[in-house]
This record gives structure tokens, sequence and C-alpha cells, in this order.
């Protein structure tokens, strides 16, 4: 999720050029080559990306697993860290060091590559292609998630415009659901829907989030197969009862067609990065509102097809390592083996006060004073029990005595921190960074835990996770909350929770650069998310649905003469 | 389009029971040995669905054209009439009888598959597979035209959210582009957006549209390549200044990432029919605010590479052939060299006055007077100088008798009437009739011409086929829309119309069966589709978004233990 370098590399080619000129291997030949699959067991979309058939992952079951590293980073900063690339680029280090290792990411959506950031497969020499049909539409996962959140909402309305809602009890004025769309449409937040009379339904209020916030985006990441799937579906709340019980969209009998519409999308997508590695790129919720990463279920089969497996999940590690663990670890009974915490010189800067104009010069004691934060980040990972190792995402204008400086803080940790230009140079430039990373991965005891039980009450679990990691001093809530949540506690309590905050800090104050503490972290709103099952706990201002600048990305993009997409940046 | 049969013949299994019992070929294996296509020139979706690459499709203008066969109808009664399964069972028969055909379909919507219709991929023996793939998402094609639809939309509403309009001039009470969604959702029919104040925008009344109403729809059924599609998109208008000129979607610089997001889904979609014959199923645009049938590129294409292509049209011919022949044709320069007027003898039965509860009873006489709609459509089918044969698409009730009367009516316009039985008996069922289609396609001369000149003004177009084929005595329209249609003749007067009016008459009374004459056709309201190049011309109440009914037929779709898709209809 990164084109960080593109302005600050002298590379004479844009991203997509580096995309287009790449020779690809048929996606055939590469899943028979790296990863001994049959042509049967593929789904073929086009030459150059296909499914796995979820028969031939089925048949897996009793393989071992490989061995799972997370690409997260420090908190993000206008200058930019790199997890897409560096995840790239290792996948592709340690096949250069000859280990059989796959990436999984997540796909991207249509709305920021049309608003501000462009594509989103990573940049430079650590990239996977074809880069432009991954970010347009792909294999139609996102559409299909869409029509699946868009059925559910029509099915709605049309309950009780017959009025068969004197069946479930669904109160008109209580219904929750949402309508999607992949596109950043701000006019579409809050509408009202059911104008011009009798025959369109009663008006109410309504709003579109964008797909990758849908509660369908996080089930389909979380199942771990179609029945799981169909049951998750089947618990989604679309609403409430006059005497506030909730409304299933099982009670009106929808969770069966999302099912059919999801059935193709929960196949994991298969492409190859520049370097002809194999790479899933599957699913790709929110990392506020849901929990960030990409599938489960292309994870878990990537464990079993590869040795070494890298993933990277949304935002800092705070927020998007947490989840991982948290939430989709703990769901689908992983382990990580080793993480790799990713920082730029540039960033650790602005964590030490430098502004953007100025990151192009040296400053020792800036780059110092910011490691409070990679400081704070590498202390978290340790009470989650895994072997992190720091990767350092070269840009031109680091020094020697800034990189020293970093180097010397981590070493204070025991962990190393490695400088990495796969930006520039692909797999050859993680070669250190694949040899650290298989040195943490060897060791014999694997301590990773998830940073609460089960069964430690909700609050608790915000409260942990508040004072244990974003070093806040407590959690505040207003009684409406603070009841909502006891209530919660007595069906939902297993729940983990899903914090939304700024990703900007460790606080909910995204001014807060460094590593605060002794904040207070206010929980504003909860939501339940019953079908991904998981608690949302909102701490701040989560925008589900974003706009577009007054240029959008759009403007720039379309096809050239020769039938090629051009503009994508 | 139907699946009239299901509840009048006494098989035991549904379509998509014996969709899914069918052997289907890899569609490699078909497009090879029956289009001698090489597997370089098809993009697979699956092992059963392909497109073709837009380079192969250049490479075959040189070749000769086959013979174009359009399979149209008599006016559409509840009755149902067969038009989609003729279309597959003529192509399997000619197939059988040694001839090298292909057919042309329409692709399905998900709105009328999760509400009323259920499927639509033919039925019974007479299908194109894999069916569920076909009716869930298929190969993205309709989810594109919707995200491009969304993306113009969303640009349009930022153009104005940063006053960027000031520039354009664009008057934010006259944007008339609508948002579209491929679902039948009746709450999106009138709707207020951007409220919630001024980060949201300022609110305006909006709508959304069925997928298939969008004229991004009706564009790439007309585009002949992507440079054309490019062109006409940037001509749609998306609303109008405060002195009434027209603003277009290049204006705001949309149409750029518009035709990106469209590249694949300009490509024809490659299936086969359960009895292994190449079809494409490529579009499907609405047949009344648009012209109904599959796109050109794909009829185009279906010519260079087969010796018979045959193809179906929206509605009865006073609908879809008069649009197939006066747009299509026009606009691709096509000559058709025969056509199929589908006719049951339910149906006929119901022209003469019979009520659905009653079409199992032998009745003669109501044939008879039922034949005067069938005797419309032989004589306007004249008119445009074709060849015609009827299909009467047998159900188990016919008579001999009733059969008869039909025969001899059609001999009395010179044409053969032939029974069809391509439901329970798939090609062989077709054979008769497959013979006597080869017949008038071998007739030395081709004397098609459409109805109307390009130079005829606007107003005499629609007079021409109002007095010409429905048999009404004048058309009448409001002074202002008199007007309106006098100032587009200035720039627009080359455009044909596009009439869209009830399908159920030749009138715009539905409930006038048979041939009604000497009404009067009331021209409601006129819409420029300026960048599909036609002006809709409205003649009655039309729906752009349906709604679903009290139990909509998601209610019965699900997944099965297998992992296949159950209750599609």
């Amino acid at each position: 999720m990164t084109n960080d370098h593109t302005n600050q590399h002298s590379h004479p080619k844009s991203d997509l050029e580096i995309a287009q000129s790449a020779k690809m291997e048929p996606i055939s030949t590469i899943a028979e080559r790296k990863l001994g699959l049959d042509a049967k067991d593929l789904e073929p979309y086009g030459h150059y990306k296909a499914k796995l058939s979820l028969d031939y992952i089925k048949s897996l079951n009793d393989k071992p697993d490989g061995k799972l590293i997370l690409v997260t980073a420090i908190t993000p900063t206008p200058a930019g860290e790199g997890k897409t690339t560096t995840t790239v680029g290792l996948g592709d280090g340690l096949n250069k060091i000859g280990k059989k290792a796959m990436i999984c990411l997540r796909e991207p959506s249509l709305g920021p590559c049309f608003g501000m950031k462009g594509g989103a497969a990573g940049g430079g020499y650590a990239q996977v292609v074809p880069m432009e049909d991954i970010n347009l539409h792909f294999t139609g996962d996102f559409h299909a998630i869409g029509a699946a959140n868009n059925l559910l909402a029509a099915m709605i309305d049309n309950h009780v415009y017959w009025r068969e809602n004197d069946k479930t009890g669904l109160d008109n004025r209580r219904i929750t659901w949402r309508r999607a769309v992949d596109m950043n449409d701000r006019s579409l937040r809050q509408i009202t829907t059911s104008l011009g009379g009798v025959v369109n339904g009663a008006p109410r209020e309504a709003g579109f989030d964008i797909t990758v916030a849908s509660e369908v985006m996080a089930i389909l990441c979380l199942a771990t197969d179609l029945d799981d799937l169909h049951r998750r579906l089947g618990n989604i709340i679309i609403g409430y009862t006059r005497d506030k019980k909730p409304v299933l969209a099982k009670d009106i009998n929808a969770h069966g067609a999302m099912a059919a519409l999801l059935k193709d999308a929960m196949k994991p997508n298969l492409v190859q990065t520049l370097e002809g590695n194999p790479a899933f790129i599957h699913g790709g919720p929110f990392a506020n509102i849901a929990h960030g990463c990409n599938t489960l279920i292309a994870t878990k089969t990537a464990l079993k097809l590869a040795d070494y497996v890298v993933t990277e999940a949304g935002f800092g590690a705070d927020l998007g390592a947490e989840k991982f663990f948290d939430i989709k670890c703990r769901k689908g009974n992983l382990k990580p083996d080793a993480v790799v915490l990713v920082a730029t010189i540039r960033a650790l800067k602005m964590h030490g006060g430098v502004s953007k104009e100025d990151l192009k010069t040296e400053d020792v004691s800036a780059v110092e004073k910011g490691c409070t934060n990679l400081e704070r980040h590498l202390m978290n990972l340790q009470q989650f029990g895994v072997n992190a190792v720091v990767a350092i995402n070269r840009f031109s204008a680091d020094t020697t005595a800034e990189m020293d400086a970093v180097r010397k803080v981590c070493a204070n940790f025991g962990v190393q921190a490695i400088e990495a230009d796969h930006w520039a140079n692909g797999g050859d430039g993680t070669l250190d960074l694949a040899h650290a990373v298989v040195e943490q991965c060897e060791k014999p005891e694997n301590t990773f835990h998830p940073l609460y039980e089960d069964h430690t009450h909700l609050w608790n679990k915000i409260h942990t996770i508040a004072t244990e990691l974003y070093g806040a001093s407590d959690i505040v809530a207003d009684k409406k909350i603070r009841d909502q949540i006891k209530t919660l506690q007595e069906d939902y309590g297993h729940f983990p929770v899903c914090i939304a905050k700024t990703q900007y800090s460790f606080s909910s104050d995204p001014g807060l650069k460094g590593a605060p503490s002794g904040h207070v972290l206010p929980v504003r709103e909860v939501r339940l998310s019953a079908g991904a099952e998981f608690l949302v706990v909102v701490c701040g201002d989560i925008m589900t649905m974003p706009g577009l600048p007054r240029t959008p990305a759009a403007n720039a993009i379309h096809i050239d003469p020769d039938g090629r997409v051009a503009g994508l940046f």
C-alpha cells in the first residue's frame, strides 16, 4: 500500500511502467514450478491471475505449516513507511536465498486508486503484477462483496416494504445495515431513501460505506470455509426490534444468496512478484473498524504451500499487528514466527519533530528522538512473545550516521535493524533482511500468545490494549457506552475487540507523535460486528466513506494507443 | 430469458439440475475445435468461461462474414415465448445439421435473478453453461459497467463539491446523471444525497437505476472498439449549464478512467451450450430505454468465426427487432439474412382472449384470433426486407389442430411455421427449423434495409415507426416535447430513435392484445443518450429500477453441501 518512493528516488520509470515492462510468466507456470500445483487446481482469470479451488485447499489440511512472518510498521507519517514493498521485497529476498517463500497481501480498493493514492501493489522493483489488473477489478472479489452487501440491504427494505417485519419485529427506525460501493463518494455518506411515494417505500435515513468497510469484507477475511462464511453472514445484525433485540440476516433468509454471491470471492487469488515468485492477494478490510489484513484462508493456504509466508497488516503495529495477533491469529490458530517492523529514517525524523519539507537534511538527533516510537512498538511486540527484526526501508537521502542511530536503539532491545533496498533492487535489496528473518524463525520455541484471553471482560480487553500498548493511563466512556458494553458482555463477552482510533498516534490525538504516555483513551461508541465476531470500539472520528480530492487520480487514468492502461501511479 | 416451461412440461429436473449434470468441455477445447482459436487468443475465467482478446478480434477484420439470424418474438404475454431457448436450440440444431454455427446472447442481470425471474441462460435442454456462473457475476462485466457509471457520478458531485463547476458551468440543479447498481432495489429510485453538513457537500435529489439501464451499458453494447468506447463515454451528458447547454463527461475528464474500468468488459465472453457449441454472452442493455441486444463487438466477431450466427433481441419484434435493425444493424453495418419469429400456442391463445388459467384447453378459434398479432409482426418484418420463419415453441398441451391453424396463417404470408421442441430435446428438437433457416439464408439477394434514413427528421422517425409498425394513426406530444425535439434536431437529427413503450401491446396500452390499430402514440418525454447516440422516446411509464417481490428468488438460493449453488431457477 505505498508509493512513497516515487518522488523521492531517481527512477526514470513510474511503478506502472516498471510493472508493464516486466516479463511475466503464465500464472500456471508459477503455480506449478513454485508451488507444485496442477492446472486443475487453478481457476485462471486471464493468463496471469488465478484462483485456487476450494477442493484443492481442503486437500491440503494434513500438510505441515510453514513459518509465518508478519510485516508491520512504526506509526505512519506522511513520509511513508513501505509495508507492502517490504513484504514483496522480503518474499523475493527469501526466494533468492533459496527458501520456498510466498507472500500474502490485501487487495486494493478502487476508491483510493481513483482518489489520492493511486495503485496499491507495491512499488519500484518490489511489486506484484499485473499491476493494472490488480488495481482495477482484479478477479471481482470486491464487486462480489459489494453485491452481497447490497443484496442484503435491498432485502431488508423489501422486507419492510411488504410488511414482512410483522413477523421478525424489525423496527424500520432501527435498521443499522448500510449499503456499499467500491468508490470514494462522499455524497453517499448520508442519504434519504425511498422518496417519491408509496411504490418506493417509506422514506428513511440511510447511507453508503466504501466496500472495504463492509462487515461482509471482514467476514470473508475471517471465514475458514464456505460453511463458516454462511454461518457468519447469517449472524449479521441488520437492525433491532422495538424492544432492542437484534434482528439477523438469517431472520430474513438472506445469507444463502449472499454466500452464493461470494463463493468465488472465497478462493484466494494467485499472482506473481516482478521476480516471478508466488503471491496471494486476497481480501482487504479496513484497519480501523475491521482487522486490516488479507483473508485467513489465503494465509492458511500459503502456510501449506510454502516454507515461509510473509504477510502484512494495516497501519502501524499498535493497530495492525495487534489486530493481526488478537483477532486473526486467535481465530485462525496461527502462531507467527517472526515480525518485521518497518521504519524509514524519514518517518523517524517526523516523529522527532522534523517537518516534511526538511526531511532531506541529515538530523541524527531528530532520528534518535523519533526512535521513541520505534521503541514503543518493539516493547509492544515483546508482549505478544514474538521475535522481531527492524527493516529500515532505504531512501536516497538517508545517511550512515542516521542509520547507526537506529541500529543502536534496536541493539538495546536485542533486535537487529537491517537496511532494505528492495524498492530500487528487488530481492537483491533484502538478502540481509531475509537471513535475519530466517534466523528468527529457526528459534526452537514459538512463544507467541495473544494479549488477552477470550474470557477477559470486554471492558478489560479494551483497557489492556490501551494501557499495555498505547501507553494510556486509563480508558473512559459515557455511562450509556459502559452500559452497552455491560449488556454486550452477556452474549458476546468472548469476542475480541477491534479498536478504531487514529493511526497517526498511539493516543487518540493524531497530533501526538513519538510515544505519548499518560493519556486517556475515550471510547465514544461501540458497534457489534456479530458476523465478523468482534466488537468495534470507536475511539475517534472514523470515516467509512472517503471523498475524492480536488484533482482525483482518475483524471490522469486512460487507455493508451496500444490498449494498455496508463496514468495509474 | 425464459423459464416458461418449468411448470408446464414434465421434466423431473430443474434447469439448474440439468445444467449442473452436463458434462462440459474445457472452454479452450471448444474454442479450438469449433472456432479454430489458439489458447493465446483466449483469456480464461475459470475452465469454462473465457474472453477473446481484442488484438485477436482486430486480426479478424479481413475475414468474410457468416450469415446473421435474428431470433425475435410475438408480443409477450405471461404465457412466455422462449426467445433465449429458441436461440440456443437453433444454434445447436444448425450444428447438428453440419453447419458451423454459434449464438450470441445477452448477459443476465443479478436483479431479476434474485427477484422474480430466476436465472436467464435458456432452459430445459436448450441452455448455456455454466448456468450458475453466467447468472452470478459471470466475468464481471456488469460490475465494471456499474463502477464506470458510479465513478462518473462520484466525479460529478466532487466537481461541484470543489466548485470546479465554475469552470464548466455545470448547474448543480441540472445534474442528470444517475448512479447504478445491479440489484432490484426500489428504495434507491429516488433519494436525497449529501446530507449531514458541509463535508458531505450540498444536498440534492438523485437516484439509482439498475446497471442494465445505465447509458454506459448501451455504449458498451454499441462501441466498435476501445477508441470508439472512449469517444462515446466522453460524449455522455452529465447535466446542463444555467443556460441549458449540455455538459459532457469529457468536460470533467472522467472518460479515460471509465474506459480503463471497461477495458476487459469490452471483450466478448465465450461459453458453451449443453451440446458443446460455442456461445458469446456479452452485454445486456434494457430493451425499452436502450436497444436490448448483446454487444455489437460480440455479434461482429461471431460473424467472422462462424458461418451462421444466431442472436436474439429483447421483448417482441415491434421493440426488439425494430431496434436491432434500426439501431444496431445501422450502426454496425449488419445485414441480417433471416429472422425467426418465435410464438407459442399458449401465447397466441392469450392474444386471442384466453386467460392464463385456461391455456391447457384446446381452443383453435382463440389461436386464430390471436394470430392477428403474429400477422402484424410478419408484415412488419417484411418492411425491413428480411426473410422470416416462424418457430412454434412446443408445449405439451399444444394440439395438432392448433398448430395447423398457425401454419395456415403463416402460409398466407409465404412463411413457414415450424415446430421446435428444443426445451425437451435440445438441438434434435430444431432440425426442421435449422433447415428452414438455412434455406432463407441461401436466398441469393439480401434485401435488408432499416425502416428510415439517417436524415429523416426525428419527429418523422417516431411517426414512421408508430404508423408503419405499431398500427397507430398518429403520434402526439405536448408543445414542450415538440419544441425539445425541434431543438435536438439541430445537433442530433441524424441519431436513430429508441422507443420506450410497453412491451405488452403494439400500442401504448398494455391491455390491448392482438393487433390494435388506429390508436395514437403519446410521446411523454425524450431523453438524449448522446454517448449511445440515440434519442430515447418515452411513451409510457418506464421503470429503470425494479423492486423485489414479497418472496424474492434470493430466499431459496444457497450453497449446497458439495459447495455448489442451489435454488437458482
